[in-house]
């Protein structure tokens, strides 16, 4: 069996994508980054998704004291974007270089092990305007592995990166996902506020096959 | 002043790379690891030298749990290779996806403060061989950068790339860098081993210049 490292956020994105590369055929390993988001929540619900499937993982605490994004700031203002206009700039809850550095590890875990992919439940249609979500970035962060690592054959797997919400709400039901269990809020309260975009994303995705 | 964040090992590319960026005028913030090196010590002169410049820096911990690399199991044999074989291979020391890992936190931090560019002392000519301080690798890092940054000018400097470990030394001096400080043996002892790749190259580049 081919093995792979998934990102796992506890979100509706990546547990599909998590059910997508199992279904694929791939042995998965997962990997859950604690980066001081203020959405600590979402970290219970990655752990309890990979726990589900029986996948092992990493949970890694990585701290970003530099901060630079209101997902990183408990006491700054989620922005309340309205629904046309979320994807159309980079909101306040972009974190600097976050698929980046998440990328990284998934890599050097990737090489470590001998697995020769990488897993990421990307999303660049009902997306929040974050532009380390588009395909481009992906193409390019495969040139880096081409050139700087032992084992060059990495590839990068975006399998949501041209669906919609509502496409993806879809196929992780067909996979058996588990997408009530999944965290999506931003605002890190014990509910999910609704009105953050992370919120408003998912309700729109689940509102249109009701 | 243009703002800089440098890549800080403790050892004597690194320092001269901070004194080159210091020398021209940037304004410096240091990026020192503790990724479970066995060189633990390392990190003590890094610090040092941070602070003799005045130069802010953090310290992050980051954990690689899957391991891979000699650098990282105190148990494991660190190669005992001969000058001339230096280079030829990748060595046991190489730590999967190492440098993508500290560039993407640097680009983490750039984006945070604003800064514009990011030093690193990466050495393709005596170097032990590793992918990841290659010229292609570099340039190939900054079209990610390009792609999924929201500052998508940041340049990754790396004034070493083509210099021996001789004419380091030099530009080291040149600049008033406290070369002896500094630290480079791989091994994990209070006293530089002498037959790691790293006392070997050191040792090369200080003989070349009495």
């Amino acid at each position: 069996m081919p093995q792979a490292i998934v990102l796992l956020s506890g979100g509706l994105d990546s547990t599909t994508t998590l059910y997508y590369a199992i279904d694929k055929g791939y042995d998965c390993r997962a990997l859950i980054f604690d980066y001081g988001q203020r959405h600590r929540r979402e970290i219970r619900h990655a752990v309890a998704v990979a726990r589900r499937v029986k996948v092992p993982y990493h949970l890694l605490k990585i701290n970003l004291p530099w901060k630079g994004s209101a997902l990183l700031d408990p006491n700054s203002r989620l922005p309340i974007t309205s629904h046309k206009k979320i994807g159309k700039k980079i909101p306040a809850t972009y974190v600097p270089a976050r698929n980046t550095i998440f990328l990284s590890f998934a890599l050097s875990f990737a090489e470590a092990v001998g697995a020769e992919a990488i897993f990421i439940g990307a999303n660049a249609v009902d997306f929040s305007g974050y532009p380390d979500c588009r395909p481009t970035y992906y193409r390019a962060y495969e040139k880096v592995i081409k050139q700087g690592l032992k084992s060059n054959k990495i590839k990068i797997i975006t399998p949501l990166i041209k669906l919609t919400k509502t496409q993806i709400i879809k196929l992780g039901r067909k996979l058996g996902a588990p997408l009530e269990e999944t965290w999506s809020c931003y605002a890190g309260g014990k509910k999910p506020c609704g009105v953050c975009e992370s919120c408003r994303l998912r309700n729109m995705g689940f509102s249109a096959i009701m």
